[in-house]
């Protein structure tokens, strides 16, 4: 069984509309290429209670949680005591991290403080080339909301969750989706180690329906491929991939 | 105070990195502008259980519940299954929906049968110019995953949404948001019926914060904008909008 994740993201531009989430679509990507699961994406308001008990909630559910968002400076940045409350720990000032933000900034204290704060017992990760190093508490790893900031520090971390690869394969099918559902179907049931996705698509030159198959064992999954080209009338079925 | 909504995005293609979610994006800009409070997305399994709960759970704690996808013929379309689990409902088959498949898609009777089942007590809400309505149970509004379909069948419905409007504001700021944290602070204070969000920007080539102000009384939105530039240094305010 591979190791599980979910991804929460932090922000009220978001869910107004303000503003389009990257960093939910490119944790789903990576993920899946490191071999992890991503279980569940939620995008929560920027309110301590809210953070807290999702939180909480998720680092009891899955293997890894990545938040998003709401670690800046400003009085609606408010995840890490979201996170201190999910763990039941208090905010304490990481004199690294102080010295780091008053170097960088030079700015009045009250907001060093805010920035300096981490959960108790919360580690630095440090990394090369990365100058604010993400945070870990348990399980919960914590990471900025500018999807270039993410996206550098994730990559700085990634190989530490690795797994083993998901196969995959997909099928495009020239027909609509119901005329391959009963098929689809009896092939799921025969291969359930394999996930096996129906996609249509509207707008696409040449095919109606994506099929994809996943599975950490290759020989299902190529074996569920061959079951379903063998079932299906061969004019529908365009490529393999 | 405004009504509140949960999106739930249903599907393993999105999880996987497969597919990018568009409808969330577009579900959070419209119900802004009709003056809906989102206040949750969740991105969820095509797993029958999961759709139960999360959907029991949204259903209780906001005024609406919109999901996407999971209403196809294949074997992992589940959503109304779990639809129907979430309120101990029963799945019955809809005899319009099923002479409407039927005439459509002439098809075998297990595919007709899986797509004509509703949850009992669900509404089917007739729109014009929509071939297949939109199914409502209790405060659930139920829409297809294909992006196209969604805009089409959301707009044919959204005015039943309409409440007041949302006032908004934009301050564009051309300094570090440490700078200005501060001054937002104290203003967000003040003005509690605001809600004044922060968002630094890389890249963008003039300004380096977005600040916004939001509320559903006007007159506060103003007094907010004024009290922020009256107390920032006026070099680093670039525009209001």
């Amino acid at each position: 069984m591979p190791r599980t994740a979910a991804v929460i993201i932090i922000g009220n531009e978001i869910l107004s509309g303000k503003v389009r989430d990257e960093n939910s679509h490119f944790l789903a990507s990576e993920l899946r290429q490191l071999g992890v699961k991503l279980s569940l994406v939620m995008v929560i308001q920027d309110d301590v209670d809210e953070i807290a008990s999702t939180v909480a909630s998720c680092a009891k559910r899955y293997d890894y949680v990545f938040t998003s968002g709401g670690i800046g400076p400003t009085h609606d940045d408010v995840t890490m005591q979201g996170i201190a409350r999910a763990f039941g720990r208090k905010l304490v000032v990481d004199e690294k991290l102080k010295d780091m933000i008053e170097k960088r900034c030079g700015v009045p204290s009250s907001v060093v403080m805010r920035m300096a704060e981490l959960p108790e017992g919360g580690e630095l990760i440090e990394l090369n080339g990365i100058n604010f190093p993400p945070m870990r508490l348990e399980n919960v790893y914590v990471f900025p909301g500018i999807p270039e900031f993410l996206r550098k520090k994730f990559a700085a971390l990634k190989e530490r969750f690795r797994d083993k690869p998901y196969f995959t394969s997909r099928v495009y099918i020239n027909g609509e989706e119901c005329l391959i559902a009963d098929t689809l179907d009896a092939v799921a049931k025969r291969f359930p180690a394999v996930e096996i996705g129906s996609y249509p698509k509207i707008g696409e030159r040449d095919y109606k329906v994506l099929v994809t198959f996943e599975s950490m064992e290759e020989e299902a999954v190529k074996q569920a491929v061959d079951e379903l080209l063998k079932m299906l009338p061969r004019e529908i079925v365009l490529r393999t991939l």
